[in-house]
C-alpha cells in the first residue's frame, strides 16, 4: 500500500510516499481502508524528531474510512461500516489498523473529510475542557489560538454543552470573526492588544475560570494575570516557547492556580478508548443534529502532503487541514 | 481581655500583649475561652505584612478551649463543651469568636495543648493529600519538611488512611528518625543527598504519584525529576524561595504534571466548615483510638510568644509549637 513517512527527520521536504505492507491485525483491531486523514502538530513534531530510527513511522494519528477486515472476538462492527477515530500512528496511508474500542460511527450525512476533522481536535478539546479543566455551566473560559483546530472545536463544545462565556485570542480580525460565528463571546487580537488587560476589562477584573493554553512561555505572565482565584489552566502546547524565564510561585499560592500539562497522542489505548466512548455518548448527538460542526479549512491531496505541512506551520488555517487519501 | 498583636509590622520583637475587648458574637458563632493556641507560618507572615493598617489584628488561626457563650439559632453546642478548630484570626487571646460549623469536639482524654496542635496542620495535610492531591491506596507520596507540623500530620494520615508509600525529606538524622517512627518508609537528608536521585533509586525510576511541597523554588528541578508521569504536585509554601528561573514547560506536557498552589487560611468560611466536617467524620476516630497523634514539640507560655516565633523561624521544631493561653 502507499503510505507517507519521511526520508529522515527534518523539514516538510523530508516527507515522501513509500510502499509499505498492509498492516496485520492484532486481536481487537479493525482494518480500515482510509478515505481521509488530517494534519496535526504532533505529525510535524514526529517528522522533526531526531530520536527516531529506521524504519521511520507512517505519520498521522486520525482517520475516517471503511472497515474492510477485523479481528474481533465478537462481530460487533460489520465490514463496510463507515467509521472514524484515533490511530496511534499510520493515518497517512491507504490502510491502517485501529483498536475497535475507539472508533466512532459516522452519521449517514457526514463526508469522510468531515469525519477526519473530528477525532484529534474534538477529543482534545473535550478532554481538556471537561476531564481536566472541569468546565462547569456558565463559567468563563479563555481559549488561545481560537481559530486553530482545537480552538474551533473547544469554542463549539464550551458554548453548546456548558453555555460557557468564551473568550478567544487569534492573530487576525478574520479569524476572530470566524470564532464569533462559532459562538465566541469576545475576541482579542493578540497582535494588537494586551490580552490580559482585555480579559480583565471584559470580566470586571474577575478573570477567567479556565485557560486552554497552546502557547506556553510567551503568554505566561498574561495568563497568570488573566486567571481567577481557584482557576484551572490546561497547557496543551508550547507554540510560544517552552522556557519561562521567571515563574513567581507566590501568585500560584495566592490565587490557588492549578496548572496541568497534557498531550493526547502519548496516552494509553485504554484512555483513548474511554475518552472516545464518552465523547460518542455526549457529543456525537450534537454532530447528528448539526449544532456542532467539524471545521475544515483546506483539503490537500495525498501527493500534496508537503504543502499541507507547510500550511500548518505557517498558521494559515482556520480549523482543520485534511489529507484526502483515496483519489 | 489580653491578646497578642503587633506594635507595627516587622520581626518577632514587634509582638506584644495588648488589652482588647472580648469579641461580640455574630449569628452562628460561639465564644471560646481559649486554653491553647499554636504558632503557624501564616502568623509570622501576618506579623511582617507591611500592608496591614491599625488596628492590627490579633494573631493566631487555631485554638482549643471551652464554649462560654453562643449565638446559635438552635442550641446544638452546650456551654462548657471542650472544642478546637480554626479561627480566621484572633487565636492568641483569652477569648475568640468562632463559627460553630467548624468546631470539632475534643475526645475526653485529650489535653487542650494536644487539641490546639490539630486544626491547621491536620486540616492542611488532609486537604492537600486528599481533596487536592487525590492520594489513593498504596500510592507513593513525597512529603518535604517531613518533621514540620504539616509534615508530621501528613505522614500519619498517608500511612493510616491510605497505606501510602511515604518518602520524606528533612535536614537532620534526628528529624528523619522521628518521621520513621511516625511511619515514613524512606527518609532523605536534603543537606547530604540529592533527593531526586534518592527518590528515583527508591522507586526504581518510576517517581512519586504526589508531592507535598512547602519549599518551592530551591527544590523545583528536583521535584520535576522526582514526579511520575500523571503525577500531582501540591505547592503549599515557598520556604525555599518563590521565584523559579527557567521553567521548562516541555516536561510538564510530556509528564502531564498537575501542579496546584493552595493556602488554607484565606479560604472561605464555607470551605473551612466543609473541610472540618469531613475531617471530623473521617479522621477523628483515629485520634480517639490513638492511632494518629497530635505532635507537639514545645509549649510556650503566653508571655513568651516572641521566643515561640523565633523558634519556628529557626526551623527548630519537630511537630507543633503550642502557645498556652491560660496560665
Amino acid at each position: 500500500m502507499k503510505a507517507i513517512s519521511i526520508k529522515k527527520p527534518g523539514g516538510s521536504e523530508q516527507l515522501e510516499i513509500q510502499e509499505r505492507p498492509v498492516p496485520s491485525l492484532e486481536e481487537g483491531e479493525l482494518l480500515i481502508k482510509v478515505q481521509a486523514s488530517a494534519i496535526n502538530r504532533t505529525d510535524t513534531l514526529t517528522r522533526e524528531n531526531k530520536q527516531l530510527s529506521e524504519p521511520y513511522p507512517i505519520l498521522g494519528v486520525e482517520v475516517a474510512g471503511i472497515v474492510v477486515d477485523s479481528n474481533l472476538a465478537d462481530e460487533k462492527i460489520a465490514i463496510g461500516t463507515r467509521i472514524a477515530g484515533l490511530v496511534n500512528h499510520g493515518g497517512y496511508a491507504e490502510y491502517v489498523a485501529m483498536p475497535a474500542d475507539r472508533v466512532f460511527h459516522m452519521p449517514d450525512t457526514m463526508s469522510f473529510e468531515e469525519a477526519a476533522a473530528i477525532p484529534e481536535v474534538f477529543l482534545t478539546a473535550y478532554q481538556t475542557l471537561y476531564w481536566l479543566g472541569k468546565l462547569k455551566q456558565g463559567e468563563t473560559v479563555l481559549i488561545h489560538a481560537g481559530a486553530s483546530g482545537v480552538g474551533t472545536a473547544a469554542i463549539q463544545l464550551a458554548k453548546k454543552m456548558t453555555k460557557a462565556n468564551v473568550i478567544v485570542t487569534a492573530g487576525s480580525e478574520e479569524k476572530l470573526e470566524f470564532c464569533k460565528e462559532l459562538g465566541a463571546d469576545k475576541g482579542i487580537n493578540y497582535k494588537k492588544e494586551d490580552f490580559a488587560k482585555e480579559v480583565l476589562d471584559y470580566t470586571q477584573n474577575k478573570g477567567v475560570d479556565l485557560i486552554l493554553d497552546f502557547i506556553g512561555a510567551s503568554y505566561w505572565d498574561q495568563n497568570v494575570a488573566s486567571i481567577k482565584t481557584d482557576g484551572r489552566w490546561i497547557l496543551i502546547g508550547t507554540l510560544g516557547g517552552a522556557i519561562v524565564e521567571k515563574v513567581n510561585l507566590g501568585v500560584f499560592l495566592q490565587k490557588r492556580i492549578a496548572i496541568q500539562g497534557t498531550l493526547l497522542t502519548p496516552r494509553s489505548d485504554q484512555y483513548k478508548a474511554e475518552l472516545t466512548n464518552e465523547f460518542v455518548k455526549k457529543v456525537m448527538p450534537y454532530f447528528e443534529n448539526n449544532s456542532i460542526k467539524p471545521i475544515i479549512d483546506t483539503t490537500f491531496s495525498f501527493g500534496d502532503v508537503t504543502s499541507a505541512h507547510l500550511y500548518m506551520e505557517e498558521n494559515k488555517n482556520t480549523g482543520k487541514i485534511i489529507l484526502s487519501i483515496q483519489e
